[in-house]
């Protein structure tokens, strides 16, 4: 079958012919038909031959596709179902330390699925498992963004225009930092009420004093670059900041200022919290800015991320 | 009556002679009889004047003591109560933004009153209204401190040996970090399983690997030197790490590690949390070391707190 394969030393990711995958006792075989590209991705090829156990590694780790085989233990899923692959479950990290979903088909743990609801496109399938579980899951699990919260959003990216919604849907005020400034209309579009180009704006109140204006409930970075000081400024006592971005190797912050807040690191997510986005998008409620692409453009796909020319998330449509 | 006040310009605190307190409608008039002394009291001076709202300010937020007059508007208290004051309550922290109970009587806010059970020694009730509230809200509220948590404790001072305790009460299997090997005896006689000079020895395991071995699930850092990095590294994924002294003014992560943890800064702690220690003390449970001195040895007290000359907690006992 076809794989698109890091093959080390920093090369870009080339496709390849490679053996049929076969499920083990507790995997079910996917013919992948919708796979997203990560900015993940492009990190884990400028990480290097060290992010990976093994090379060629088959990338791709945000799929959504059909069951074709089952392992003998497979319990709940049959041959035929439309299902999600949690990136973040039993299963090691798919497209880094196990083959992931740049390719025909890709073996995964019946416990890493996620039922796809009838009618639902699986496009928005393949990103809820990813942008869609990891935003979600910091916002409203991490969070626990809710009705009658002041909720700031960092970085109106893949991830954040997901986690922006799931907050609206949620009843929550939801406030957006972005510095581009082309994406306030769709934030507004999805509910948001202000937008601000930087984060230290939130802080400031009307007469100017720098930490005056700080009654933020609940902030979620997306980005990472140098916000999470600007963040912790910003809600109030009793307030939590989650981190998802990584934008930078390390950050600092100003003690004081965190005392009675709470800094959470949000990491991944569940099945339940991909089943709930399917749900949402199923529902119309959450739709995000995606842009379909073809298998052979998945090389081409991940140079335009990693020059910063995608708005909303690619995703490789393939195997109809 | 007579107070110890601080009058300025890092001048080493003074006893004067000033005027009566008179209780506001919802304040009661305390007749002190005791007060601790803190490591926060010798931080306002080294600030200078800049952390007082108005000089001379009387020092002293760890007190308990008679109720000798009550406000109009008092509800549930009376005349000949015996009370702890919570220093982080409805009314400004005593001793910093209003006076404090360094001095014959002290004007409270009911609201923060917590009674003090018959029989409790008051050097005991006193101490447990700051570094008892502090230390036990840290690790039993913003902790979460229970039976089958693997619990370490930065720091077994003032505060650490009281939050290591709860933690041991809580059914908490606890490790302590302490560079002072002296007082490691009295934390195995706390029930602490093991102590260690450094919290970063926590992340190594047996084979040498530097954070092979990070599974706690809880880290209460009651001492901030440099030490949150070390917490982070030694929780394992899903762990918190409370943060509780302010040794340093900034500190820095690195911002994979947090991933999966949560960071939480602990300030201070409710008339509940006193009146929960209060009843662990009376019950013999939490029996935190501490020396008694005399009213006009509290400048000599702070003298030597400064100097670390202090093992345990100092309280003066006056007004009987």
């Amino acid at each position: 079958m076809k794989a698109w394969q890091y093959t080390g030393d920093h090369a870009p990711i080339q496709q390849n012919e490679i053996p049929e995958p076969t499920p083990s006792p507790t995997q079910v075989i996917i013919d992948v038909k919708a796979a997203g590209l990560c900015h993940s991705d492009v990190m884990y090829m400028e990480t290097g031959d060290r992010a990976m156990p093994f090379l060629p590694m088959t990338q791709g780790h945000e799929n959504a596709g059909v069951i074709s085989a089952i392992g003998a233990d497979v319990v709940g899923f049959a041959v035929g179902e439309v299902v999600g692959v949690c990136s973040s479950g039993v299963q090691p990290p798919l497209g880094m330390f196990t083959p992931g979903g740049f390719a025909d088909r890709l073996a995964a743990d019946y416990r890493d699925l996620a039922r796809v609801p009838d009618g639902l496109d699986l496009s928005l399938a393949a990103l809820a498992t990813d942008a869609g579980m990891t935003s979600y899951h910091a916002m409203i699990k991490a969070g626990g963004a809710k009705a009658g919260m002041k909720v700031g959003v960092i970085g109106f990216g893949g991830l954040g225009q997901i986690g922006a919604r799931a907050a609206v849907l949620a009843g929550a005020e939801v406030h957006v930092a972005e510095m581009k400034e082309d994406v306030w209309p769709i934030a507004r579009a999805a509910g948001v009420v202000d937008c601000v180009k930087d984060a230290s704006e939130w802080a400031a109140d009307a007469e100017g004093n720098p930490l005056g204006g700080a009654d933020f409930d609940l902030i979620v970075d997306y980005a990472g670059f140098d916000t999470t000081q600007k963040a912790l400024n910003a809600v109030k006592r009793g307030g939590t900041v989650v981190q998802v971005g990584l934008g930078k190797p390390t950050f600092t912050v100003i003690t004081p200022t965190l005392l009675g807040r709470t800094l959470i690191g949000s990491l991944g997510g569940t099945v339940e919290d991909i089943e709930e986005v399917f749900a949402l998008m199923a529902e119309g409620e959450i739709t995000p800015v995606y842009e379909e692409i073809a298998f052979d453009e998945i090389g081409a796909g991940l140079e335009r991320l990693k020059n910063n020319q995608v708005t909303g998330r690619l995703v490789a449509r393939f195997g109809d």
